[in-house]
Formats: C-alpha cells, structure tokens, sequence
C-alpha cells in the first residue's frame, strides 16, 4: 500500500525552477487560503500567451468571471503572477430528472426524427463554415504574403547589384515586424486564449475539461486575424493547427442557435443547450477543422475519436465525417474558384503535399529498417524540442507575463526570424539552375549567375506550406546537402522559440518542415552512400519520412496522424512506413518527455484523463481517490442552507447529492450548482408555490437559457425572509445518479467515470449512504511515472 | 403507459408464413418446456446455410454441445425442424474479483509492459496470418479459375466453328456443379456456420453475443475451401466476405495461445483468455479481414469500431490498425513475389478497383444530384434484394433443412448460373474490337468477327473482381446498354438467390457488380441525353457510383463502407460523392427494408443491442424492464442449492446476485455459471478445505484453463454428502457489480450496459436490496417500429 510517490507536480517543477531565481511569484500552500478569499477564486485563465498560471485550483465552478472583473481584480491585486486556473468541468451524462424525462415523454416519435434532422443540419453548417473560414484565411495569406515577397524581392533584386542589401534586410524584418506585432497586440491584449494552436485546448474540451473562453466567437474573430498576421509575418509557424480551434468555436456557436457575444437568440436548437449535445456538435467542429487543414477528412473523424470520445456512438460518428466532408469540399470548391478553375478538386486542404506517385516513390521491404531508424531520430529531435520549449514556457512563465512583454517578445521574433533568414540566404552558396518546370514562385537570384536562382532561399523565402512542397517533390539535386542541413538547425531553433508566443499560430508545419529537411538530407546522403541510385534516386521520399517522424517526435499523435499524413499525401501505399516511423517516433519521444500538447496541458495542471487508470493502480479503492466528506443536501432543504453552501469559497463542489434522512440517509439524487443557481434565481420555494399559485412552473427551458454562463451566487439577492423558505428538490435532481460501492477499484471506477463522461460519481456503502464523491480531479490526480504509481499535486480544494 | 405495441417478432412472422403452409414445423408456446426437458436447451445453431431455427431460447447457457450430441439428438428428435439457438453473451466486464484483483496486484509495471507488448506481438501475428491467408484464397482461386476458363473457352472455340455449343455449355455447367457440390457438402455436413459471409455472425460477436463455433479453427478451414470452391464453381458471390470471419477465427485462435481442437497449448498468453482481451483481439482480426479484403486498413479499423465497439480505446484502436497495415502489407508482398514483381506494393487488397485518375474521372457540382439521385436507385434496388432474400430466406428455413437438400440446392443454383450466363453469351450480339491494350483475360469470339470479341462475355465468363473492374475501366463504348441491363437483370437474380446457399460466401462483390452494371448503364444513357459528352464521357465514374449505391442499399453500412469504397478507388477525390450516394441509400432502402445482415441477425433472434435505446423509450424504468425474480445466492451456500439451481432449466440465468442475510438482504457481489461451475468441478467447499490443509487453492489460472468451454452441470458429479457442504463464493464473486436504482430510465441503462459492455446489470432498490437483473435481452427486445415503440418476443425464459 506504500508503494505511492507523492510526486512534485508539474506546476511544483516550475515552482522548484521559480525558487532557484530570486524571488518565487508563485503561492505557496499556506498563501492559498488568503488569496483564495481575497480573490474569490475565479482568475482569468491566461494560457499559452500570458502563461501566467499559479497552480491550479480545481474550483470546478460554473460561473466565468468577466473580463472587466478580472481587470479589477488584476489592478487590484498585489502581485499580477497569481492566478488561478478556473475550470469548467463538462458533464457528458444527462440530468434526467423529471422536468427532462417529461420532455421527453412528451416528445413524439417524430419529435425525434425533427432533432436527428436538425443534427445533421447543424454538422452540415458547421462543415460549410469550417470550410469557408479556412478559404478566408488560405486566400488572404496567399495574397498579402505574395504582395510581401514580390516587394522584398524587388527590393533585393534593385540593391543585389548596388550593394547595401542591408536595406533589404531592414525592409523585410520590419514588414515581419509589424504583422507579428498586429497579431501579438491583438491576442495579448483582447483574447490570451486565442494564442498558440488552440490544439491543447480543443483537447481539454473534448476530454471534459472547459477552459474558460474558449469556443467563443470572440475568440475565433482573433485567432483568425492572429494567424494571418503571424503567417504573413514570416515566423515559422502554420496556419493548419488554429483551424481545429476555428472549426470547434464554429461548431459551439452554431449549434447553440445564439451568440451570447452578439446578444442574438434565434430561437433555433435549443435542445442541444447543454453540454452532452454541445459537446458532440464540438466534436464535429474540430474534426471539420482537420479535414479543412489537411484535406484528410477521414483523419478529422480520428482525430475527434482519438482526443474526445469517451463515446463511439454510430450516427455521430457518421455526422462528425459529414460535417469533415462538406468542409473539405466546401474549401476546395471555393478554392477552385479563386484559382480560377473551378470543379478542380485537387485541392482539399490548406496543406497538400502533392501527389506522391510514379516508381520512383514506391519503397522497398529493406527500406523500411530505415525508415524507421529515422522515425528514432524524429522521436529524439521531437523529445529535443519538446524539453526545450518546456524550458522555454517555464521561463515566459516567470518573466514574460505581461502583454506588453509578450508582445515585444513575439516582434523580437519575427525580426530575429527575418534576419536569420536573410543571413541564411545572402551567405549561402547553393545555386540551382532555374528550369522550365520550376514550381519556385519567388525565386531569388542574388549572386547566383542568370538563370540561376539561390536554392536557400527556397526554403526560407517562402510560405512554410510552399517549402514542404518543394522539399517533398523537387527534383533529386536540387538543394544540396550543407544547406539543408543549415536549414534544419536554423529552423528548429526558430520554431521552437516560436511556439508559445502570444501569437495564433500552429506547430505542425514547422515541424514539417524541420522533418522534411532531415529526412531529405538522410536520403541525399544515402544515395551518395549506396551506388544503387536508381532506388535512392528520390530524396522526396526520405523528406516525407522525416516529416512524418518529426512532427511525430514532436506531437505524439498515432491513429490520426497516420490517417491524415496518408489522405494529405494521397497514396494509401505510403500507410505501413508511416505508421511504423510515427510509432517509432512515439516510443522513442516517450522514453524521454511527453508529447508537446501533453506538456502544456500539464503545465496547466489541468486534471486531464487518459484513457485508461495507471495499470498498477489495482489496489486502490474508490475510498482511497473519493473526496470525502462530501456536502449533502436533503430533499427539502432550507433556501439559507444552499445560500451558505454555494457561497462557501471551501467547499466549492459542482455537484450535491441529495439525500432522505429516513430511514437512514439514503442517497437519493443528485443537484448540480448550476441548477440550485436557477432555482434560487427564480426563487422556486416551496413557500411561494402555496401562495401564488399561478406562478410559472419553472421548465426545462429555463435552464437552458441560462446555459453555459450561469450567474455567480453573488449576484443573486437572496432576502433574509427568503432564506426561511425551503425548496424542494425532487423535481430538479437527477434522482438516478450512478454510484458505484466504496471496495470498487480505481480501474472500474475510472472505466465508468470515462466512458460515460462522468462529471460526478456517487460512492455509497451497503445501506446506500453516501461516503464520498468522485470527481475528475480525483481520478486524474493519479499517474504512471518512471518510479511506479505517482500521484500529482493536481487540486488545492 | 399503453402505447407499446406488443409486435410479432421476425421469428413470428416466420411462425405465420409456416402457419399459411401445410403444417407448422415450428413449436408453439405449449410445447416448448417438454421440448425443453426433451433437447435440454441446447441445439445447434445453424446459421446461413441450413437456416432452421424454430424460435430464440435465450437461454444464455455457457456448455457449449459437441456435434456428437447433436447429431444423437437428431436422430432421437421426432423432427429436425426444431433447434433452439443457444446464445453465448461475452462479457466484456472483467470478473474484478479477489483472485483477480490479487493477481493484478502483484504484477509489476514492467509486468505490465510486456503484456503490452504482447498485446502487439498477437496483433502483428493475426494481421500476418490473415494477409497470408487472402494471399492462399487469392492465388489458388486464380489458378482454379484460369484452368477452369482455359478449358471452357478452348471448348467453346473448338465448337463455335463446328456447332454443337452444347457440349460446352454442359462442360462448364458440369465443372461449375463440381466445384459448388465440394464446397456445399463440406459446408452443409461439416461446419454449416461457415456458410455465408460470416458478417452477421461477425457483427453478433463485436456486439457481444458470441454464436457457438464461430471462432473455431475448423470453422476457419471449411471456410477458406468453401469460398475456393464457390467462387472458382462460378457462383454470383465474392471472396471477401468470408476474408473478415477468417480473420476473426485467426484472432481468437492466435491470442488463446492453444487450440482446443488440436489439443495443443502452447502455454502463452494466458493473460488473454477472458472474454475482454478475446473480444478485443477479435476485432483486429476482423479489422485485419476488411483490410486483406479491400487493402483498406482504416476501412477494416472503422468496421470493427463501428460493429463492435462499446468501447473506443486509444491504444486498442492503434493495435487494430497495426493488424490491418500489417496484414494488407503481408498480402501485397506476397502477391508482388507470386505476380514476379516483387515490390510493387499496389495490390494491396483481393480486390482492387483500380486507379480512378486523370481529368476525366473527377466530377462536377452539378453531378451530385445525379449521384444522389442514383443512391436513391441503389436503395431501392438493394431493398427488394433484401426484401425477395428474406422471403427466400423464410423458405430455406421452411423446406430446404437437410444438409443433402441443400447441396442439392447450391449445385442447382450453379448450374443454371451456368446455364443463364451461357445463354446471355449466346444470344448476345454485342461484339467488341480486341484492341492491343485490352485487358480481358479470357476473350471470348464466339459469333464476332475475326478481332473481335463478345462483350457479354466478359462480365460472365470471368471471376466477379475482374468483371467489376471491367466495368470500372473499360473504354467508353466497350458495352453497349442492352448488355448491360441484361446483365444487371438477371445477375441481380442469380445473387439474390445465392445468398443464404449453404456455401461461403461473400455478397459484397456481386453487390458491386450489379451496381456498376446498372450506374454505367446510367453513364451511357446520360451521355447519350446531353450534347456535351467530353464531361460524361467516362461511364466508370458512374459505374463506381452505381456500384457503392446497390451495395450501400444492400448492406447499409455507413462509415466504414465510404471509408473502405475510398480506399480501394485510391482517390480521396471521390469522398463526398461516395458518402452521399451511401447516406441515400441508406435512406431510401431504410424506408422499405432493413439490411440484409441485419435481415439474417433477426431471423435468428439474436438480442442485438443496438447504439442507443430508441428514442421514444424514456418512460420506461429499470423496474418494467428487468427480469424478476432473481435467483440470488447467499455468500456462504450449500453445495446442494448451487447445483440444483445451475440445473434448473426453467431459471438458467448465467449470473447471481450474491447476497447477505443480515442485516436485511443486501446485495455483495455477482457470480457467473461459469465460476460456479468450475468450484464445483474442483470441489472448492468450506469443509474439504478445513479437513484438507495442503490442498492447492484455487487460482485464476483454473478458470483460464476452462475457459471458453466450461463443462455442462451434468458432466460435475456431486455426492448426496458433498450436497450437504457449504461453499465460500467471497474469494471468487465479483463484489462490485454495477447496479441501478429501479427507477432509472431505460436509455440511461441500456448507456451504461451498452458503453460498458456488460453482461449482467444488477437493480436494486434503495436499500441496496436485489430486485431484479437486465440482461442483454431484457434491453435488446425493444425496438422502434414505424408504430412507434414495439416489444419483440426474443426470449421464451
């Protein structure tokens, strides 16, 4: 029994780090209470950007505090480094207590048949939205980086034989200069959340974890500007990741029929007002963003399955790969008519890769040794990176939490990245002859001779997208090996600086890129080994592997990965290579740091479930993870009793189960705060039913017009008459809560909790008395480490 | 509360056309317990071929009856008419009992990780055996084949010249009969649950209801010759069916580590022998199956999700898709080495639809309604299929029951497949200029002038793959549309009423066939309608159209078959059409008719749960539910008590609610039959163990050892004194099963068992005390009828 490591959590790592420094700006436990009374617990959650999280106080909470609130407290706050995360936990199972089961009794067959149609209206508007907003961004950032290399160019062109190219340099460090800082200053300042790829996030929300803000149309309007801004500015970042957060926002919006943001209720949907259904119609959103990012609508769905779904249900499974279709169509279709040829649809993402065919790319039995030594390599790097970017997170953690500073940093970026760059460029000496069939949109001649053009600037003068392509398909020779080599060392460097600025950007195509150069390094320099060139002849193939390992290395995904690495490349056959490298990659990253998107979920202390409990985790008991004692209510309770209960800071559950105290306490529901909230707001007292008798009965639909952003319980006045009165529950409470006995172990009780989406477990003994509360945190808290079973320091509550 | 319609079931109305004929060879209520007593439950299922089941006795029993008690009871049963289907639930819960958890405990994590490892060693195993199997059925039924169509058309040309043709027509019919007679018999006397494509049984596996011999090694082997023997006997039915069943039998056989029909244990993987780890292994040979058969790995990971999964496992799903890589790798280079080419990876599947490239295959906006409105063609078409199938079906059960019967049966129907496609090749006039570049491998001249050949030909005189790539990609103008509607016709009829002949076989290639018949059909008439030909000027776009909308309307798969459709056309292109045209289908034939596998799975009564309760079921509770009285046992039982309920006929429940005296009746645990089973087998009693202190305690390693076929309790003698010992069931019951209050809804049960996949759902009642147990059937017999909620009679218990 023993044989438990209480583990320094990760927040506690950056506490260690923070206490090697001068000064710890972070709490420690004794500070906790204080400033949990003087804040009030709910902190702006401020990720990815402004990093600034304290450690995580899983106040599980329904109410969002407002920005204006947060600023208030921010000014009014001793040190601006405390900060809470303030978690929404989702609840995938159904209230169904009676106001529900009514509706539903009611509804009629065809009621239900107006729903499932309504579903697939929504997946289809999702889709076509995705689809439209990838179009928007692919189009704009086409154009304006067009317009942005064609003056650089000529500018360089002018000054290549007049000397001073240092103007050139100037000129195009400040045109990235002042894109990156238009999209820095918007995400610092208006919308934190927006920042990064939002993948870290959408993972959460399909994992049951709500960070605030998250799929809100505020949200999307930035991230889509921030992502222009950051790609046109050169840095070395992709506009694919950010989709996936596009595409869910889209899919919360639309499917609530209202913008809480816009104040607009269309009236439509109201059904899918809660979280089961929000959830599922999410779930569509990101996958309709995969499919948009990378043609791979197949991978979309996967990739959906393989983050969320403690659910596999048929039908919304074959909705979520309808709303992916119609998203990738919807971009090709729009595509093919900006470029001109319309009904074309080889175009179905923001990404392709090209066709990979013809004899030259098919591979061999013994390559695949090969293969997958590089997807060791890509494992290595990719664990590189990530430590790396740890490091890096730790360190904005502690100094580079205000906007000003990040915004600053990210425009110290995007004028190092250009200079790099240049100087890449300009001391490079690969020259390549400039061919008919060249695919070079802005090939740079500098001090190349005519009908040359400098094979550097190929990979860095460009959009990132444009890069990959030309390294997966340019003719055998075309770079040669020192300035790939360069390029790759160059590029790492910079994108994993890049990651985790307080701009929207991805990480998958610099990881591309990164891989793409390796691996067609590796290939240059085996064709150079072996004298069989005929095989090797097609370094594309060896770029495409080390793509593949990289971003692998770097990501860690397995199934969806794979899935959308073979629909972006376009060839079923290239399937068995990649997924032998990606799973090389992983078991070999693994040995060594979690995937990327892991650790800043960690960071965030976020109580994250896997998908299994520990293996080793056999010998606890739902009595050793349970919280106990839990805050039960009783059928009837006093309205005074619930006011006291919601409003204590320290016993901040989510949900109270609902006991008869004869004979015996018997469980016999379970209340959420966010229902007692409306119930108190809409002062449902026993009392006041005798005596106003035709009072409203409080419906369904109340609640679900109060969903997500349920009132704090501060801002209901509850008189001190009122608090006299009772409220009778039994209408409200989900009188069939799941329960499990309290000798249940941690598997069976993770088993249940995740694969029903569980928000709250019940744990009762013999006689049906309630003895504890699961709840994610509890089971989240409990981790496989190196040294055995570990149990993180996940909640202060 | 009243407005459920207690509906006749699908065996019933088997009842009612039995009842319209001569005499009813089915058994009535009344007749049942003495036929109970007389047959003791058990019969042997036959599924597809021999199709004779009276009506569903879920008796739920584990002993499994060998075919020599079968056949005595043949013998001694006053008709052969009667078989009940004996139905084995799987249990997709593990048994968390003492010695399992006792053991779980001591393994250590690196205990754990080579279990892992394992898990990848048996996955990598079941995708290499089944690749080398489609190799085997590949190969051979092209060798077969090419001698059998050498023969013929030497015949044929030998007496088109000299008349006399028919001597080869009774040539051909004759080796046709030959080939089916061998595989009929084998199938009809030997195995008779190889018969057919296996996807139903399949499917009820996935589900959770494992049909006895299904997973056999001799099923397997009857099953690889049947389909050699069928499809090179020129049968209207495809080999990839049965692929998917094979993979699934090399699964459950490889991950036991014994064969129990050879009588070997190899002593590994002993881990492995529960019904989880089995039913997980399952569905990577069944993924393994779809991908051999299409070169369709996601295609084959989807299936299995779709069909199988109450669970969606992150590290599950990656070992599912591993067996598919590596099995549709295993083929392809297998193939490569047999086609001397080794290397070339680009037959990954048994049938390959070729490369749909170039300009003139990709479609335009405006064509999608026409694609839709041809899914709604597909729908109809694939419904009357269903619907003349079920009556043919019905039928089959009622007069073609002896194995020698349908022998006789299937040689009938390969003669006159003989005999028609001899004719339509006669009489037809459509010749074709032989081109140099002609892909026909058997061209048949017959009448046509010198270079050319007969087009009709070569849709029959040749295997169904080929024909379907004929149609595919065969030069616009190479059939003309009287050909093709002639051979859509009657190969449309000849496929209806081959499916359900007691051979193995599979419906998806003669599905395809006819589809691409009709939609190039189509192609050619629409291109004959508009003026502007260049755009529909390809009929194999919308012969690949055809294709997916007759199988879609016939199978109703959704997901898995788009994805499966994708992969094997190789263009990601084709997507949307295809899902569209599968979703239209699915409608339209949904409206008339149920699929055909669905079809089968009714006719046997099977408790298939579906993915959710239906929709209309919210007012019913747990407590109108469940089945009630339970049989409960106390802790602490008398030996005597155990034996006398396992042998009760009347209550042969497979799990008791065990229970304590004191203080009231409170529930503690659950046990199986099986477990009692085997204690009582081992004589695992209080008083032996007191009197016997050496003796060996029981451990897990005894039931894996029973496992999967448990001993019946005739087989267990107990003395008249060992009656009166007690036996301890602590150590061995499960003491945290899953439990609902009486009062939760059904959609909130049926959630819980279906995501859980569990086998026994104790209710109790809110002092903890048992008042009843949902089982699988209690959940799977309702159903949602056009009348709105309908109650099938699935169990007589």
């Amino acid at each position: 029994m023993a044989n438990i490591t209480k583990k320094v959590s990760w927040s506690s790592r950056a506490d260690e780090s923070a206490a090697a420094g001068e000064a710890t700006p972070l709490l420690n436990g004794s500070e906790q209470p204080q400033h949990s009374r003087q804040v009030r617990l709910a902190w702006k959650l401020t990720w990815g950007a402004n990093l600034e999280i304290g450690r995580l106080s899983t106040v599980d909470l329904e109410e969002e505090i407002t920005s204006e609130e947060v600023k208030s407290e921010l000014q009014t706050s001793p040190t601006h480094t405390l900060f809470c995360l303030l978690l929404l936990s989702l609840d995938y199972d159904n209230i169904e207590n009676q106001l529900f089961l009514e509706e539903e009794r009611r509804m009629s067959y065809m009621g239900f048949r107006c729903l499932e149609i309504s579903r697939w209206v929504v997946c289809g508007l999702i889709g076509f939205l995705t689809g439209l907003i990838a179009c928007f961004i692919d189009i704009v950032v086409e154009q304006l980086a067009g317009i942005k290399y064609q003056v650089v160019k000529e500018n360089i062109e002018k000054f290549t034989e007049a000397g001073g190219l240092s103007i050139s340099l100037i000129l195009w460090a400040v045109l990235n200069f002042t894109f990156v800082m238009v999209g820095a200053i918007i995400v610092a300042f208006f919308e934190p959340i927006a920042a990064g790829s939002g993948i870290p996030q959408i993972k959460c929300y399909l994992n049951g974890v709500k960070i605030p803000r998250v799929v809100r149309l505020k949200t999307l309007v930035i991230k889509v500007c921030g992502v222009i801004c950051s790609v046109v500015g050169g840095l070395a970042v992709g506009k694919e990741g950010p989709m996936i957060h596009s595409g869910a926002v889209v899919a919360a919006g639309v499917s609530q029929g209202r913008s809480t943001s816009l104040k607009r209720d269309f009236k439509i949907f109201e059904y899918f007002r809660r979280d089961t259904e929000k959830r599922d119609f999410v779930s569509a959103g990101a996958a309709a963003g995969v499919s948009a990012a990378f043609g791979a609508p197949v991978g979309g769905v996967l990739f959906s399955l393989e983050e969320g779904a403690s659910f596999w249900n048929q039908m919304l499974t074959w909705r979520i790969f309808f709303a992916s279709m119609i998203s990738t169509f919807t971009l090709n279709f729009f595509l093919s008519i900006y470029h001109a040829n319309p009904g074309d649809l080889s175009n179905p993402g923001l990404i392709n890769f090209g066709r990979f065919e013809g004899d030259s790319v098919t591979y061999n039995l013994y390559e695949i040794p090969l293969f997958i030594a590089m997807g060791a390599i890509g494992g290595l790097l990719g664990a590189l990176f990530n430590v790396l970017n740890y490091w890096l997170t730790i360190f904005r953690i502690r100094y580079v939490h205000r906007p000003c500073l990040q915004v600053m940093e990210a425009m110290l970026v995007a004028a190092v990245t250009a200079t790099v760059s240049f100087t890449m460029i300009y001391f490079s000496n690969d020259c390549q002859p400039l061919g008919p069939e060249s695919t070079e949109e802005y090939p740079l001649q500098l001090f190349c001779a005519d009908g040359e053009y400098n094979s550097m600037a190929t990979a860095f003068f460009n959009t990132p997208e444009r890069s990959v392509r030309s390294l997966f398909h340019n003719q055998p020779g075309t770079y040669n090996p020192l300035t790939l080599g360069l390029f790759t060392l160059t590029y790492f460097f910079l994108a994993c600086w890049t990651y985790g600025l307080a701009v929207s950007a991805g990480v998958f195509i610099p990881s591309l890129l990164i891989g793409a150069a390796w691996g067609r390094l590796c290939g240059i320099l085996l064709a150079s080994i072996t004298s069989t060139s005929s095989i090797w002849a097609d370094p594309g193939k060896y770029a495409l592997i080390g793509a593949a390992a990289q971003l692998g290395g770097i990501v860690r995904m397995t199934l969806s990965l794979t899935v959308i690495m073979v629909e972006a490349t376009g060839n079923v056959t290239y399937g068995l290579p990649i997924m032998l490298v990606l799973m090389t990659a992983k078991i070999v990253g693994d040995y060594f740091e979690e995937g990327l998107y892991d650790i800043h979920i960690k960071l965030q202390s976020v109580p994250f479930l896997h998908w299994e409990a520990p293996a080793t985790s056999h010998w606890l008991t739902a009595r050793e993870v349970m919280s106990s004692p839990v805050t039960c209510l009783n059928r009837i309770e006093k309205v005074g009793t619930i006011v006291d209960i919601l409003s204590n800071t320290s016993t901040n559950h989510n949900g109270f189960p609902v006991v008869v105290q004869v004979p015996g306490t018997k469980l016999c529901g379970l209340i959420l705060r966010s229902q007692l909230i409306v119930l108190l707001k809409h002062k449902v007292f026993v009392e006041l039913a005798r005596s106003r008798l035709t009072r409203r009965k409080l419906q369904l639909k109340d609640f679900r017009d109060a969903y997500p952003r349920f009132p704090p319980i501060q801002s209901i006045h509850v008189s001190q008459d009122e608090r006299e009165c009772m409220m009778d529950l039994t209408e409200f409470m989900n009188p069939t809560p799941y329960t499990v006995p309290q000798e249940t172990s941690l598997p069976r009780v993770f088993k249940l909790f995740r694969a029903l989406g569980l928000r709250h477990l019940v744990v009762v003994d013999d006689e049906n008395r309630v003895v504890g509360l699961v709840t994610r945190k509890d089971l989240a808290r409990y981790h496989l480490g190196k040294h055995g079973l570990e149990e993180l320091q996940l909640a202060q509550t």
